[in-house]
């Protein structure tokens, strides 16, 4: 892959002597591997609820050090600060007296990770809980070499058990290319669950095992990549496309070991035999990743009803019909987790993709009415918002365009799709049930933004 | 200034045979000038319950042409499009047959104004709404020469004349450099209010006459741009800065015909004291804007205490608690208006200000919690986020990075001063009491985002 190229060139000597700046290989999810590759500081602001949790998690982990603020040590591979207790404007400068040491011993690729609390009614601690936001975003973009700053905005009724799965995606490799986002983190939709023993493993080899998911557009690209990292972490994956990718999508069910299903999902009776499938197959379904999608770029001036259509119907149309299907039916277990693919295109919209934004935008608006809906039952709805991801597509544009859309960004590299994989796979672990209608960019922290 | 400079250069006729764009000249209020330079087409998404009023307020407006699709006229200087009434991916597929003809015609410095509903339960409904949202950004990313598009979101019971104020402001030469944003309309806060006559003038020419406005940091940069516009659009004009100031503040207000105060509003005595002084010289106030500011950039691993909370102090404790006074007073009148001076570096974060941006987030997150405390006496709480702004901060920038924030966004340059101030005085208004706790990007849609 020419990234690949350039990383390299990045690397020469002589290419460094002239100032070219060092691309960061980012560290990525080997399985068995540990969470974090060194030591962490664990700070709190005031009476942290959530730090005790994030210390057992990363001793589960045997991670090093997980001790509060020794400033005179060496690198660290992650900081966790527990601002969730933050109300006032003093508490927010404990935060940067804390993070200020701490940031300065972040390694290469380490994490910043801050948990704040929602913004309530009071304007000073809802000043103070938004001004995280501001703190972590700006943090992002200075934090260097594939380090990454994220928020978990925490709901007062979280029980500590429910932030486990997204501190853990959040310190872990698997979120190499989630950059600057900012996650809601609320009570655990669907009937309470049984607290999770002692003695599983802190992070499971397996986290999706026993679990049915079905991959739409998965004959190559991210939906090949979605496929591949779900069936990885233990789930039996169901992989759709259209007829015309029917060999490509043999390849993927033959590797992933799952079934393949030929499917147009844009036909009347799409949804049906979506779910014909999964029944007769599989019983149930657990895990549903709404990933195909088309472009048919053109300008709003000059936009055409067949183009306008054939997008909507593929990116939007199609989801909204299989969600209505699954959250009518009883197919859908009650640890559900829909998972949509949207863009940034349609966060910012972009020049050309009226069309495409529109369906994104319209993804993000689904996902956020679905939510509620589906929290009663259990199930989750979420969208993933890639930004610049190297595929086949973004090969094919011109160089230009395609060296700006890589660059643009607090990593300075497109993505790739595992990236956008491994953070679906987060939303559809049973764990993460406290994780809903939230729309989660996978892009590096992209400038790009609204 | 610089910028005219660049301007100049890039229309001398050999820059442009090499390829260097165009950068527009913005459309910019002038006093008694019509709303819009030519004709508007007005369009609706079945019964759109806005369409009436805006072609009402557009014929007040002497603006030629009203009409509905004609697709084969020549320019028109104004689109608005009531989509209000859009449920189904048919009617947005309405709403493209309406916009792509009608895009085409829009002349340089157009305005492209899009009327959507808020995202409902329904998931179709609601991914409808949001999808105007997409159109509207990638519009904006395409409409050139000045022209601009903005979304406007509607609550179900804002009754038309709820519009009206912000139909103006985004169709007019006073919303030049906002540009992709979003703005939420609701019902008018406070008691009901008495209709506007019929024979009100459409684009009053002092808006703004009658009312006390008080602006801090008024005594250069964008606060005095702030005091001149809100004093030519009819306010008495409160300036406020710090003694140092003293000299530029009395000029402010000498040119303004108000009155100044030299206050330093991190003082324990602050709101105090400006409570007072609008008591005993105007015995009232009706707008507060708050726009007093300062940066002490440091990246994170590097910050202090005392760069930590001076800008804190000035950014965000001194707004709390001025606007805890106002609002535990009865100096604020029932149209009351609070609008602060937020910034893009609070919304998307900012490398070396993680202070300054969490002082500007805070502004927004009060903003935020403020909005519904206020909107029971009649009083709005808005922020305003300006992008690259050409002052005497900007200037100071080193060469690159100056170029570099002027031209990441459409309109292709920095804005000015009064493009702040006139968002500020659209807030200002007694009848812009259907919109609060939003926060507007003065930008001209910069890249830049969250």
């Amino acid at each position: 892959m020419s990234n690949d190229t350039l990383r390299d060139l990045s690397q020469n000597p002589l290419v460094q002597r002239l100032g070219v700046p060092r691309i960061p290989v980012l560290r990525r999810h080997v399985p068995g591997a540990p969470l974090l590759d060194g030591p962490a500081l664990v700070g709190t602001v005031g009476e942290g609820t959530y730090a005790d949790a994030v210390r057992a998690l990363l001793e589960n982990e045997s991670v090093a050090e997980a001790g509060g603020g020794d400033v005179t040590g060496g690198k660290v591979a992650g900081v966790v600060l527990d601002a969730t207790a933050a109300r006032t404007l003093d508490d927010l400068a404990a935060a940067q007296e804390f993070l200020t040491p701490a940031v300065r011993r972040l390694a290469a690729n380490g994490r910043l990770l801050v948990l704040a609390p929602e913004p309530g009614e009071d304007p000073e601690a809802a000043a103070v809980a938004q001004a995280f936001d501001g703190i972590v975003r700006s943090a992002a973009k200075e934090v260097r070499a594939g380090a990454t700053a994220n928020l978990l905005v925490v709901h007062p009724d979280a029980p500590p058990a429910a932030l486990d799965s997204s501190v853990r995606f959040l310190l872990s490799g698997r979120s190499a290319y989630v950059d600057g986002q900012v996650v809601h983190v609320g009570v655990p939709v669907g009937p309470e669950q049984d607290p999770i023993g002692m003695d599983a493993p802190a992070e499971p080899v397996a986290p999706l095992a026993g679990r049915v998911a079905v991959v739409t557009g998965a004959a190559r690209g991210i939906g090949a990549a979605i496929a591949d990292t779900l069936a990885r972490d233990g789930a039996v994956v169901v992989a759709v496309d259209v007829p015309a990718a029917g060999e490509a999508l043999a390849a993927v069910a033959n590797r992933t070991g799952g079934t393949a299903l030929q499917l147009d999902i844009t036909a009347a009776d799409a949804a049906e035999r979506l779910l014909a499938h999964l029944r007769e197959r599989h019983g149930r379904v657990d895990v549903v990743v709404h990933n195909a999608g088309i472009t048919r770029d053109k300008l709003l001036a000059n936009m055409d009803a067949d183009r306008w259509n054939a997008v909507l119907a593929v990116n939007l149309r199609a989801q909204l019909g299989i969600n209505r299907a699954l959250l009518e039916g009883d197919l859908l277990s009650d640890s559900g987790r829909i998972v949509c693919v949207a863009s940034t295109s349609g966060i910012a919209g972009n020049r050309g993709q009226t069309n495409y934004a529109a369906s994104k935008a319209g993804v993000i608006g689904m996902v956020r009415a679905l939510a509620p809906r589906a929290a009663a039952r259990g199930v989750t709805v979420n969208a993933v918002a890639p930004g610049f991801i190297e595929t086949e597509m973004t090969a094919r544009m011109p160089l230009g365009t395609r060296e700006g859309g890589r660059r643009i960004n607090s990593l300075r590299q497109g993505g790739l799709p595992v990236d956008v994989a491994e953070t679906v796979g987060w939303l559809g672990q049973a764990e993460s049930g406290g994780v809903t209608g939230q729309v989660v960019r996978v892009c590096g922290q992209s400038m790009i933004g609204a």
